[in-house]
Order: C-alpha cells, then structure tokens, then sequence
C-alpha cells in the first residue's frame, strides 16, 4: 500500500489564492524568473529591484506611490474583456469612400503575416543582411506603387494619404522655394486639412479652387494639388493643367487610388511630378481608419527629395543583387533639421500586406476586382437615374454623388433601417463608394436605399445603354499602359505558392522569435499573441473612420481606458491619439505648444533647444513645425551641458519656445538634473517636450507630468507593445499638461475635441484618420491591463537591471561610455567600440555584421555616438538570452585581439568578411585565413541545426545609392525556376 | 491630353458577371493556372481535361452528371456563414466533467502551432532528418505522459482515452492470451462502451464490478480496467488490488488524469502495468469532444506490445543524437493482421499542443494549476455540505458527485438559469467537475446553483477546518514524486522564450509551408486558411461533447450539411462522424457489416478478402473486427488477380464476410474491374468495403456507391483538406449505403443513432466522442462549399493530370510500375527503383535521403510495392513545383547514373551519404569524392538563401531500436546554452 504520508497542509491558506486576481500575464512578459533576477542583482550588487531602483532613479523624479491602474487581468479573461468592449462597435456596411474602402484580405496574408510574429516583430531593416525577406517585399511595394501611378520612383510607403500629400507638397516647396500651394476643392477633406496644417507651419500660403482654373503664369506656385478620381468620384483629364504648371516652375501633385489605376491612365500619363495616396485598399482592413500604408510615388529627378524610407537594390561583396535602405542621407537621422522630412517609422508591415495582396491577385486579379467595382457602381448610378436622382458625375470609378430627387433624410432613414452608412453632404447630396466587398444583395439594399424598387437584374436590362455610356472603357480614361508585369505579380496565385513565398521571405530575416533583438532606443520587447488578437477582432476591423460615433463607442471606450491609464502612468491630463508615430506625436506636440503661445500673444516664440544627443526627428520635426532649433552640447559624462543651456535659455528667453529632452537621456542614463532643466526652460517662458521613446526606462517608477515636462509623444511601439513591423506600424500620441489640452489636433470630419466644443483652440490635423492608427490600440491597452501597477512597475524595474547586467558583464571588455550616479546605467547603455579601428582596424559595422554569424541581430549603430553601439535588452529577455549576446559579444573581442595581436590577418579576417553567407562557406574554394568553421559557427551556442543565416554578404550602400534602382530587379533564371 | 480612345466595348454584359457566385477559391485551391493546365494536357497527349478523364476512368464506373453540390461561396462570405452556424452553438458553462474539461489553452500555442500551417501541415514524420522538429516534440509529450503516469514508456499518442482504454485491453490479451476482462463499474461510461465494444468483437468475455473486490485467483483474467481518479471523483487506493492482480497474473490497467497525477501518487506506485488518458486538458479546447491526444504509457517490459507511433532516440551517421519513430515492426504496415492494432493517424498534433502547454507551464505552474483547481472543488464542497448535500467521495481532486437534499430538478433549474451544464446521474445525484477555467464568481455561481447564499469568502472562512481534512494534500495520495524535472520543461517559461523554441522546431521540418510532399496515398494538398478560420471560432472550440443537444444545434446543421455533400460524393445513404481516423472507420465499417450479417442471422460470416495490395490497416482492422483475412493475389500488371478473386470468394461463400478493397488502387490505378469486383463479393453473399483513402481520384468522377460498394471511410485528413499535424488529426467517418445504417455505432451518452429509435441496431461504440473529431469538420465542410460541384470535379481532374504529367516527365528516367488503359495513372504513381539496388548498389531510401539536399520530402518509400517510390502529386500543385520536384529526380538519376558508370565512387557518393548537414559540409575535413556545393546545393533551384536543412544526418534505426530511449535524452551543455 501507499505508505501513509500525513504533513501539516495550508490547504485553507491556498484556498485563499483562489480570491486573488490571477496576474499570468507579467511572469510571461518580463524573461528572468525571479531566482534569475536575484542572480543577477547579486551580480550588480544589490539585493532587490527596489533598492536598484533607487540608485538607479534621481530622487527629485521618484513616483513614491503605485501607480492607480486596475488589478491585472489575466490573459484569457482579457480576450473576453477586449471582446465584450468590441462588440460595442456597430458593424454597418459603410459606402462613405473619402480615401477607405472595404476589402478583402485575403485570409491567408491575414495569418501568415499580420498575425504572425515572424513578420510583425522586426525594426526597420537596418541590418539588410538579415532583412532580405522583408526588404524584398518592400521593393514588392515600390514596384506596385511606380507600376500603378506610372512614375518612376516610389518610397516604401507614408503613414497615410493625408501625410502623404502634405509631405509632396513640401517636397514641391524645398525644390523651388516658392511659398504658394494650390489645393483642389475636391479633395478628401482630411488630405486638406493635413495639408494646410503643415503648410501652415512652414509658412505657406494656400489657394483653394477649381484646379482646372488656376493660373499659373504669376510663377508663385510651388506645387498644385489635385486628386484623381476626386473625392466626389470624378474623373477629369489633368493634362491641361500639368502643362501649365509645368511651363510655369509648378510641381503637380496627384493623390489617387491604386485600385482605380489599373483602369485608369495613370496620372504619369499627365505628367504628375508626384502621385501619392493610400494603399489600405489593396487587403488591409478599415481599422477605424489605420494602420495602412500611405504611398508616395515621383519622378526619378526628385528622388532625392522624397521623404521616408527607400528600398534600393545593391550587390553584397560576392556581386549578387541585394536590397537595403537607399539614399538614407536625406532623413532624419542623418540631416536632422535639415532633412527632407522627420518620418522615421512609417507603415512597413502594411506596405507588405498590400504588397502581397497584388502578388496574390496579379494584375489580371486586381483588374477584375476593380471592373467588378465599377460595374457595380455603373449599376448602381444608372438605379439612382432611373429614379430619377442626378448623378453629379459625368465620369467615376467608384464613387457617385448624387443629388437627391427628395429629402435627404428619407434616403438618410432608409440608409438607417439597412444598416448603411453613405457619406452626406453638407449640400444634402450623397456620396456613396463602392468596393470589392459588394455584393449583388447590397447593391439592391442599395437600390432600395435610393427609391429603386426592382431587382437589380431586371435594372441591368433596363439600363444596357445607360452603363455603356458611362463606363470608363468606353472614355479617353481608359488605361492602355501595363503594369506589374514583373514575374513576382505573375507567379504567386494558388495559396500553395503564395504560403511558400511568403515563408521563404520571412525566413530570411531575424525577428525576435529568433533572438533578441538589442536595438537602442527601439525597445524591443515581447508583443504577445495575447496582445495582438484583439486586432484582427472584426469589431475592430471592419469600421469605417468616418461612422457616426454611436457606431464606434467600442472603440470610444477603448480611447477613454487607455487614455485614462497613460495619464496615470505619464503625469499628464490629456493624450490625443491622432499621431501615429513618434514624430508625427513630436510634431503635434510642438504645434499645440506653439499654438498654446500663440493663444498667449506669445507667437513669436519660436526658438526650440535641442541637445545634440537628441533622436534626429527632434531637430526635423522642430523645422517642420517651423521652429529654428539651436543645438544644446553634451558634457564629457553625456549630460546635458548646463551651463550652455542655461546661456542658450538666457540668451533666447525672448524668443524661447521649447526645449526638447529625451528621457532617460539618448544615452541611456537618469540625468540627476531634469527636473531643473525643465524648471531653468519654464523660468525663461518655453515650454518642454520630453520625447517619451525611452518611457520604458520610467513607467512606474517616474512620471514625466510630475517632474516639469508639458507633453510627450509615447512610441507605443516601444513602451506599449506594439510590434514594429519592420518599419511600422506604430502608434505616437502624444500626453499634455491640462493648459495645452485645448491646442491639441482636431479633425474636419470626427473631432476628437469635440467635447471641448468652443474651447478647443486645435492647431490643426496631422494625420488623416481622427485617432490615428486606432486598429493597433488593443495592443497597448492589454498590455496595461494585463501587467497592472505592480507589473508595470517591475517590467521597468527588470529592463534597467537587464541592461545593468549586460553592461556589467561585458565591462571587462567593453567600456560602457555612459553612466549615472551610483554607476547604473538606465535601460539601454553605449558600449564604445572606436578604439577598434586604431587597434585593429575594425569599426562599428564590422563588429555589426559579425554578430549575425553568431546569429544576433546587431544593437543600435554609431547612434546616438558616432563609432559606438547602444544596447537595449529590455525586460522581456531572460538571463540565457542576455548571457547568450555577451558571449557572442565577448567571443568578438577576442577575434579582434587576435588582429590586435597579429594572430589574425588585418583585412581578411571574420570581423571584416562578415556576415559568412552559406554560399561563402560551402564552397571548394576557401581560401581564408581562418576556417569555415570559425566563420559560421563561432561560439558552441550557434548550432548548425537552428542557426539564422545572412542571406546575402556584406551590402555594398555605396554602389546601391550610385546605382540607384528602386524597383524589383530582372529575375535570374535559377531564381525564377 | 490624353488620346481619345473610343473602343467598342462589353460593359453591359461585364455588369452581368456581378450576378454570378463568387468562385474565387477553386483557383486558389488547385495549383496549375489554366494555361498550364493546357500546357501538361498537351505534354501528355489530351486536349481538355474531360478528354483526359474519359480516357483515365473506367467507362462502367463513371458519374454521368455533375454533382448536386450547391454553388461555390466564395472565401469571404464562408466565415461569414460559417460563424452563423458556429453561433448556433450555445456556450455554456460546463462541469460536467467524464473526461473533458475546459482549460485554457495559451494563447501563443494557439497561434503558433494550431494556426500555423509549419506546424499543421505535415504527414506522419516518416523521414526523421527532415523532422526533428515535431520528433522532439512529440518525445516531450513522451516524457510527460510517462513523468506524471510514473510510467517507464509512453507512445506519442493514440486517438481518445478510449481508444486507449481499448488498446491497453488488447495488450493485456497479447501478452497472457486470456479471454476475460474486469472493467470497473466507475469507468467513464464512453470508455466503457468503447471497450466493450473492441472486446466483443475479439470475443473477450468483460465482466464489471467494484474492482476492489474482484477475486483473480480464477487466473482467468487477462487484464483490470480501473480509473483513478474514477468518473464520480474518487480516489482510491489500489495497491492491494494490483499486488492480487500481479500475483495471479492479470495486468492492470489505470485510466487516468495527468492533471491530477500533479498532486496525487501516479498509478506505478501502485504498480499499474498500463496508464491511459487523454492530455485534452493540457491546453486543447473542447472542440465538441476532439480532437485530442490519447495517452498510453506502459512499464518498458511491454512496449513491444505497445500500439501506436512511438518516438525513440537514436543516432545519426555522424553519432549524435537523433530521433525517428521507434519499433516500427510492431505497426500495421509491417505486421498487417498480426499488428498490436490497426492505429495509423493519431493525434500528434495535439500531442504536441499538450507537450508545449507543459513545456510553458512547467512542473510548477502546472501544480500550481492542479492545486487552483483542487481548492476551488475543496470550496464547492465544503458549501455543498454546508447546505446538507451529500458529498458522496471520501477523496477527489476536482470532481465530486452529491446526493443532492432535494430534488434534483430544482438544482437542475437554477443551473439552467445561470447556463451551467452538470453532469445529472440516473439516480438523482449530481457530478460537477471543476477546472483551470472556473473563477470565483463561477464557484459562486455553482455555489447558488446548490442553494449556498453566501459569498465565496464567507464560506472560506466558515468551512477552514472541513476543507483542511478533505485535501488531497493531507491524505495518503499526496505526491512525493519528482516529475518534469528535464531542462525543457523548466526553461521556457516566458513567451519570448516559448515563441522562440516553437519557432525553432517547427524550422527543422519540410512541411507544405516550403515544397510539395508526394506522399503517395497521403493526399498533401492544400490546407487553406479559410478552411482553417472555423475550427478556432470559440462556438466551435469551447463545448463540450455531452451537452444537451439544443445547445449543439450549430454542429448539428455542420453534421447534416456535411453528410449530405459526402453522402452525394460518395453515392452512400448515410454518414457516422465518429470514428476518427481512417483505420478507425475501417474497423467500424467492418463492424458496421458483422452486425448487418449477424441482423440477417448470418453472423457465422468472418471471412474477409484483401488484396495483398491493401494498405496494412485493412488487415489490423479485419483482425480486430473479429475476421479472418484471406489475401488476395495481385497480378504483374497491378490489378487483382480475378481469378484468384473469384476462386476464393467462390470457395468462401459460405463464409464470405466481405472484400476490402482500395480504389484506385494502392498502385495508383483506375482498375477496370471494379464494378465486377463488387458483383462477385455480392453474388457470394458478401459485402464490399472500399477504401476511401484514394477519394481523390474520384470525387465528382465517379462514386463507391453507385459502382458496388458497401461503406467506406473517407480521410478527411487526405480528400477533404484536414491538416494532417505530423501524425493526425484525422477523420475517418463512413458512409454506408442504407442496409447498414442502423448498424453504425451509437453511443451511450448523445446517441448519433437515437433518430433511428428502435431500429438502431448499433454494433457498438468506436469512439469516446460522439461525433469524433467534431472540431476539425469545419476544414471539410468548408473545402466542399467554397469548390462546389465543378471545383470538386476539377480538383479530380487536375490531381490526375498532375500524376499524369509528372510519370510522362520521369518516363525516360523512372519506370512508372503500373498504369491503368490508356496508359494512364489515376492521381499517384509508382516508379521503379529496384534495378538500382543491382546497378549502382542504390535503394529507395538513398533517393529518399538525397531528396533532402534537394529540398523536397521523399514519396511514399517501399509501400505498396517494395523497392518503389510512389508520387502522389494532388492538384494543389502547380506546374512548377512539379517541374522542381521531376528536376530532382532527373538529376538524382544522373548521379546513380555517375556510380553505374564508375565516374562517383560506389560507397561514398551523395546519395549514399544523403542527406547533407550544415555540419558535415561546413567542416575543414572534407574528404569526400565529390564537392560539398554538389551536396548542398545540387541543382540551380537549391538556392542558399532559401534552402531547408536536414537537421540531423542519416538516422541510425537498428542502433534505436536496439537501445530503446523514448523519453527527452539528457542535453549537452552546447544545447543548453
Ligand atoms: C529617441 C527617439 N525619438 C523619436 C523617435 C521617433 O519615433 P518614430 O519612429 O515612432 O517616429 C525615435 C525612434 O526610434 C527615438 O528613438
Ligand atoms: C489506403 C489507405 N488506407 C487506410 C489508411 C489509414 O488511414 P488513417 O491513417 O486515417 O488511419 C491509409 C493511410 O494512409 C491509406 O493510405
Ligand atoms: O529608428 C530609429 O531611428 O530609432
């Protein structure tokens, strides 16, 4: 028998647990497991998080209380919390267009890419030999985008159309100079808003009207906007105009529908000098209006010029073809304020899923959609005719608008009783656009909506001629011109082949659900499947921006949650989530401050301080919210030089807007003096804009409200778990004390500040959709609910002890260039690898493209000091993983004393060949000094069964940006079998 | 301006296609655009596909009419209607307990593994080197069955606990060769059913009771069947009955829970020779009762006897550790009739969710889990007692049945009113069983359920000492035993970590997400997202199997939706879902025909024909049916040997059972005979069983029902795109023509037959769930309605065609073995590698191997025919992967061609040394006759950038087998790194 075993039990006390709520979710969050974290406290010499902490953090900052955030909630009840406020939304059928359509992603693009963490969880491909998969569906997207607009360059994508155009028109600006834009009355009404905030900013004078009509022969005009089919569907031929304004200096600037192109002439075919827009139409849901990828398209003459990310193709050091980031000196990290935009992350993830969806369809496929659309929207306006509506278009794709033959409200309460959403003017005609989700029953919901009450069979023989009459093909508009004839458009159509080729890219890159990925300043922590469900919810999806807010209290109560939670965790009073990426929030931040002035007579503040160590969109985005941003230096130490601010404050008080600040500082430390810093610039009248990139270091422990910062932008892409996607989506809005609240964005069609009614004092709209990239918000919303106070506050906790052990370990062999008081580090640190290039001639780049043979993706290079790399652990890597990167980093050092020490040849050896490709290694000719081995398996944890290879060699940029080709290259026949 | 282009143009009658139904799927589903339909139909001589199949199909046997399937849905508007039916289901609360249970399955397991198709799409890991991935999962799942049964070996899992149950009697009858069987009176009713059902047909005598008070000393009996804990929650000690068992030689074998087995004394320290279960509540949903795995362990003395696939240890060519499936001899496809058991599909799949949930969770977390749920069942009795129920178990873990003090219906009521499912005993007493899910507000709910009025807390405190005398954790049953104490369960506890190891297994294996899998006979083809969507709708995954029937109306309109289509394909009369797996139908088919013979008192009727063709599970399943299996000859040519047929069926006739027979044939051809075939089995007084494995070949061209047949299964898993998961999910339902539909199995809780009321003359129970599988159907139903009649035909065909093609390709390298007239194959092929073995010393598996450097897993090897490889290419591929996939071969023959003609040596050639590793080619010490770029990349298509790896090098069996391993090896330190 079971010998009998009697212990005295706390059975009662455990029963006790039962009441506790269940907090699952931070222990899978954060890496180390407590006996791990004592282990490497000890290491760092302390014997609690909390007494790190208070090292670690300036006690003039320190929050002394929990932070007021509910109890956790733990991960399956969280996905019935987040289901039940998703339900709140109202799913009607939304045929209001204005530049978002209903699609289809395709279910299999759906999965295996936005819900898949192979695909989501990159940064942006700065490692471009571990990032060929990605790059090449971006170059995919540049392909799309230049095949369908006609023009010669395309970047890979914007954050929206909106965007877009404001970024075009700045373009026309900086290549002429001239101070007017001309702006046509017909286009979507956020593109117009967008664009005159911008221009507004920069001093640019706007003239609306009729585009046909303008005249460009005073040869003021920096650039014309127009917009192709118009918001109200129109058609009309550009030609005209273009050379006009041409013969006059001007610059055209198209916005437009890439589904409507595959019909339609492009606007190249008018001579546009720029077409830009939206591509969410092509797979990517509503979203409430984001994320999707905005595109940007021009002539190969401006290319310089063009704003955001570029993908290029180059050769690596064997002479294969290879893709990477191109031209990178026009942005902002390299120009600062003299860049040709402040965009930094944009929509890389979306850009892919549009990407693949014409993959997927072809352009046979994306032409039959968009004849079906059109067909339907024939249909459909022959229907409203024969009732006796006008239809105000003589030509349309998609879009009608019409003038009722009877009160607007009949057909308003008809729309109503069928759950249809049409767009109503405020003229009380209509606007209805159709899209490939239409089917022949909506079309007669549709029909009945407007009067019509037969079949629509019976409407299609009605009406033979009438459609004849006005289909595009039967118009001069007519696309002849091909496109995507490349064989990546013409190959991938059965799901077999697209899963495969969707596969093969995602394996060629590094994401974080192989390794750690140690970007400074990029946070790259755990984006929990938990977190990323919510997302692809239908509830959340399938909504249109512009729906009656009774449609979209779901979404409404989502804002109010998470905005109440990121005031309590920042100190401020209001967020506005109109951003939708860190410098767009940096932007909005400074406008609202400047607006904020200005509503005090003190307008002609506009001096921004800015220390040199600051991210490169500080400075850009300074310039473009028509700042002059005056350089503050950093000590030795990497503080902030306070003698030079306090001059450069005392100097400029007069003039003295704003200081932008980091925190912790760029350089990874708890400067002891923010607080003052922030008093020293209050004292002089500016404001302080604390750009909230490194919130990650401060969640819980110090709130940027509380020690004298008066907005920040929050990368919830960092901080708040939002994937990066390889380049985007992200989401930057942006927290303000109460005295800035009303100066915050607006919008022309949903106001976010609509509560403040006549007190809202809005500077104006900066992103196209109302709340930005809503669709994303779940994410950061679980994560805090998920983590509680007591879990946010230790995931902080956690990410600095991880970068404190890391920068520990690897202090006999690299030298940590920055530290605070009590020696800590913040959450990232810099390790100083310039004495290298004297020693053994080995730079940054080298040590870079080694570790991915040791299979890591590099940490933030020669940013934020030139010769230098910044480590960023974050929370959520456990000790092996961190144990694992200093290995590789320690096993380099020795490499390079092997070179230092003449053991190993000065220019052929592992750190200057690297990164070791497959073809490099297998192959009979090896003729190095070193062995294959050492090249590809250099340490015992890189293991030939699970290693990640570089899937071409060493990139060669310079070639690439000499040789600039921006679109998919000629197949080679072993490719292409 | 743009020219004016006038064209005469169709857009009227383009506006007509709107109205036709969205078809957009079929094209996505089969693999070959049309134009290179056209293209292979020319290489092999035919103009359409219909004058293909006229000329592949057997005149006699052909479908005259498309089949009456309605109209394609397109993809989009499938989980539009299809979420409709899911919310049907109503979701209750249920704790009803009798062996499935909520749980919450993590979420990242969820989406990494079930939805993701490098995890779900692969067959059975019957080449190791390509598969150490899944391998290693699957022993994880080993080493966890056998850590928390105590046992020293377990499978990789089998179907359902019942089934196990089954199988674990059949042992006990293999091994001591006695007729009698005792079964515990406190089983789970279906494990019962399903047992005695098996027993019956190997006419073992049962005999039930108490089993504590069984007297063996008759040394009659072969095996005990206990449970522990038993279904009403208690927990008994069986020492005393295992030592009288023991000593008079009878086996033991414990049902159990692996849940439970955290807290509570595992059966070997009451030395049970065997332990069942199923691992559901590790992290699988309910999925309306399956699919889920199916544990057996055993002491090591049997495993020779064990049934199912077992993962061993093993070693490479280069002696490192390596693992394959282990004692494959025991299996049907070696031994046949003499088999441990028919069991081919089983359920890896969810063996390897289970594995991850306790790999994520830990020994700790899960005992953390187990004592959650133990406390709350301690509370929810301590307040059933309170109110004066009684608590009729002494001891439970989560499970406890009541003797409620007043009438049951009014607990009935209140349960109803909260939507809570109890389990109601026949007697009046009531069975709740508690689990991971239930929260305090559940336990409160329950708690009114039984009329207790105060809160959860109060009743804590009133009920301390009660609940401390009835824990587990102060009686005699509290474990002591360490478990899970491997590296792997202790070292992926957060997800980054989880993530990354998923990641990192499912990248060692071939699935669909990289190349095509001919396995002949397996059916590889598409298992598309769409069809995937449904089966995680929670209305789908969160129900449990014996719910009252109008909570299960949305699976029921599934069932009858889905058994009229197949019922229409195959020419049957009636479908049962519930065997769940191909080999499971084949025993329920063959049952379902014993039961109609012994109906028409010709019960004396066992013989049962089979081609020696016929794959092994024909045979094992005839075995287990209680047959006796005479084997049919197959002629040169391929065919049955008719005379051979018709001498035995003519000398048999007395005792003519029945035929089971494959079409196409195993050897991949369209026989002409068939329809006689049948004539003769009949005329003899037998029945036919077909085989439905080749469904492929015949859906919408032609139906086992209208040509002679009987019954059939059909492989869900092959024909009606369920992924195969590496080792199952699978389904196996049958259709039956209407004389044997009352024969089909029932089932003692929700009876599939209680429609038929008295007329069900059910043999018996093959399932624990009613409807087996239920989960998955979704998969097939969905495959039906977005393909519709002409989708279906045209998958047939292009199947054909490819098969065609591909054997037209290889012709002047391979012999394709067997072609029906018209020198046509059916949809595989067999191509003769035998000469090789005498030519060049070559043997199918040194292709198979060499495939690998190739990048493609091997065709089915050695099976039908020895020395054989057999193609099965399915439409689902296009052109040129079969293009790729022919190149390999062709290329392959030019290397055998090289060894023939004396230029590559004979022993150390590629083919001999395939497959390649990262590590042999990557070594300084190469020393081999040819190049190492001709062993990793062999063909220009074998690209570096995008190469799949065998992870391992060749697989050294006999070493496994010899010294048998099957639980996690220790890891080495380089691993553990
Ligand atoms: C310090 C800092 N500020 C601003 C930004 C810009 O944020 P975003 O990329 O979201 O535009 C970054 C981006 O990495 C950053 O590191
Ligand atoms: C011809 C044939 N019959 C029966 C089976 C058994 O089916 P299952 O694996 O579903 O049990 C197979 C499996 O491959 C088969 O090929
Ligand atoms: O993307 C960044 O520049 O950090």
């Amino acid at each position: 028998a079971i010998p009998l075993v009697r212990r005295s039990s706390s059975a009662a006390s455990s029963v006790h647990k039962l009441f506790q709520n269940n907090a699952d979710f931070p222990s899978r969050h954060i890496g180390p497991r407590d006996s791990e974290q004592t282990e490497m406290l000890d290491f760092i010499g302390y014997r609690t998080l909390e007494e790190m902490t208070d090292k670690a953090v300036p006690e003039t900052i320190k929050l002394k209380r929990e932070l007021n955030i509910e109890e956790p909630t733990a991960e399956h009840e969280l996905m019935i919390r987040i289901k039940k406020i998703a339900e709140k939304n109202k799913i009607w059928r939304s045929y209001i267009g204005m530049g978002y359509h209903n699609c289809c992603t395709p279910h299999t693009i759906m999965r295996n890419i936005f819900e898949n963490p192979g695909w989501t969880t990159q940064y942006t491909p700065y490692q471009p030999e571990v990032a060929q998969g990605r790059l090449e569906g971006l170059l995919n997207y540049q392909t799309m985008v230049s095949d369908l607009t006609g023009m010669e360059v395309a970047n890979a994508s914007l954050l929206d159309e909106g965007t877009a155009a404001a970024e075009a028109l700045s373009l026309c600006y900086r290549q002429n100079k001239r101070r007017k834009l001309f702006i046509s009355h017909k286009l979507h009404p956020q593109t117009k808003s967008v664009v005159e905030t911008r221009a507004s900013s920069l001093g640019l004078q706007v003239v609306h009207g009729n585009v046909l009509s303008v005249d460009f022969s005073s040869r003021d005009y920096a650039g014309v906007l127009l917009q192709y089919p118009d918001t109200d569907g129109n058609i009309m031929d550009f030609s005209e105009l273009s050379k006009n304004a041409h013969s006059n200096g001007t610059l055209v600037v198209c916005a437009t529908d890439l589904l409507a192109l595959t019909l339609l002439r492009p606007p190249s075919e008018f001579d546009a000098d720029v077409a830009v827009g939206t591509s969410q139409r092509f797979g990517v849901p509503l979203g409430y209006g984001g994320p999707h990828a905005g595109f940007f398209a021009c002539r190969q003459s401006l290319v310089r010029l063009m704003p955001g990310r570029m993908i290029g193709v180059t050769r690596d050091i064997n002479g294969l073809d290879a893709y990477r980031l191109a031209l990178q000196t026009r942005e902002q990290h390299i120009r600062r304020d003299k860049a040709t935009s402040n965009i930094c992350t944009a929509q890389a993830l979306l850009a892919n899923m549009s990407a693949m969806y014409a993959v997927y369809h072809g352009p046979q496929g994306l032409k039959e959609i968009a004849t079906k659309v059109h067909d339907a929207t024939l249909l459909l306006a022959a229907g409203a005719k024969s009732v006796g509506h006008v239809v105000m278009n003589p030509l349309f794709f998609d879009t009608i608008r019409l003038s009722p033959n009877c009160d607007v409200s009949i057909i308003q309460e008809r729309a109503r009783q069928r759950e249809i959403n049409l767009r109503y003017y405020e003229d009380g005609t209509v606007g209805i656009s159709l899209d490939e989700t239409v089917r022949v029953a909506d079309i007669e919901d549709l029909l009945s909506t407007l009067g019509y009450h037969g079949s629509a069979s019976e409407l299609v023989e009605e009406s033979v001629q009438e459609i004849q009459s006005m289909s595009l093909l039967n118009s001069q508009f007519k696309r002849t011109s091909p496109y995507l004839t490349h064989p990546v458009f013409n190959s991938y159509h059965s799901e077999s082949r697209i899963v495969r080729y969707m596969k093969m890219l995602e394996n060629k890159d590094i994401s974080l659900v192989h390794s750690m990925i140690p970007l400074g300043s990029c946070t790259m922590k755990l984006n929990s499947t938990t977190e990323m469900m919510p997302c692809t919810l239908k509830h959340f999806t399938d909504i249109h921006p512009f729906v009656p807010l009774d449609q979209a209290r779901g979404y409404a109560q989502l804002f109010e949650e998470l905005e109440k939670d990121l005031c309590e965790i920042t100190g401020y009073d209001k967020i506005s989530f109109q951003p939708n990426s860190g410098a767009q929030g940096e932007y909005a931040g400074l406008r609202a401050i400047k607006s904020y002035l200005e509503a005090k007579d003190e307008g002609h503040r506009n001096i921004c301080l800015i220390p040199v160590s600051a991210h490169g969109t500080n400075p850009a985005s300074a310039q473009m919210a028509g700042m002059q941003v005056e350089a503050i230096n950093v000590c030795k130490d990497g503080t902030i030089d306070m003698r030079h601010l306090i001059a450069k404050a005392e100097k400029h008080k007069e003039n003295l807007a704003c200081l932008m600040i980091t925190y912790p500082s760029t350089f990874g430390v708890f400067e002891e003096t923010v607080a003052d810093v922030c008093k020293i610039i209050h004292d002089q009248g500016g404001q302080v804009y604390l750009d909230g990139a490194n919130m990650n270091a401060q969640v819980g422990v110090c709130r940027p409200g509380d020690y004298g910062s008066d907005v920040s932008h929050l990368n919830l892409h960092k901080t708040f778990c939002i994937p990066h996607g390889g380049g985007g989506p992200g989401m930057g809005p942006i927290g303000v004390k109460e005295h800035l609240a009303p100066f915050l964005p607006s919008h022309p069609v949903v106001d976010p500040l609509a509560s403040l009614g006549t007190s809202s004092k809005s500077f104006g709209v900066v992103s196209a959709a109302p709340f930005g990239s809503s669709a994303i918000l779940p994410i950061s919303w679980a994560y805090i609910k998920m983590m509680g106070a007591k879990g946010l506050r230790k995931a902080t906790q956690v990410a600095i002890l991880n970068a404190n052990y890391m920068s520990k370990r690897l202090s006999k062999h690299y030298h940590t260039l920055f530290k605070g008081k009590n020696s800590l580090v913040a959450h990232e640190f810099i390790i100083d690898v310039r004495p290298f290039k004297k020693t053994a001639n080995i730079e940054p780049v080298d040590l870079a493209k080694r570790l991915m043979d040791y299979g890591f993706h590099a940490p933030t290079m020669s940013w934020p000091v030139a010769g230098t790399l910044m480590i960023e652990p974050t929370e959520s890597e456990d000790k092996q993983e961190l144990d694992r990167f200093c290995e590789a980093l320690i096993c380099i050092r020795k490499e390079i004393q092997d070179i230092e020490e003449g053991r190993m040849d000065i220019r052929t050896n592992p750190l200057k060949m690297a990164p070791h490709t497959q073809a490099q290694v297998i192959t009979s000719e090896w003729n190095r000094p070193y062995s294959r081995e050492l090249a590809a398996f250099p340490a015992p944890f890189v293991r030939p069964e699970s290693k990640i290879w570089p899937t071409v060699g060493r990139i060669d940029d310079i070639y690439g940006d000499k040789h600039l080709v921006c679109t998919c290259p000629p197949i080679l026949p072993a490719y292409s079998f």
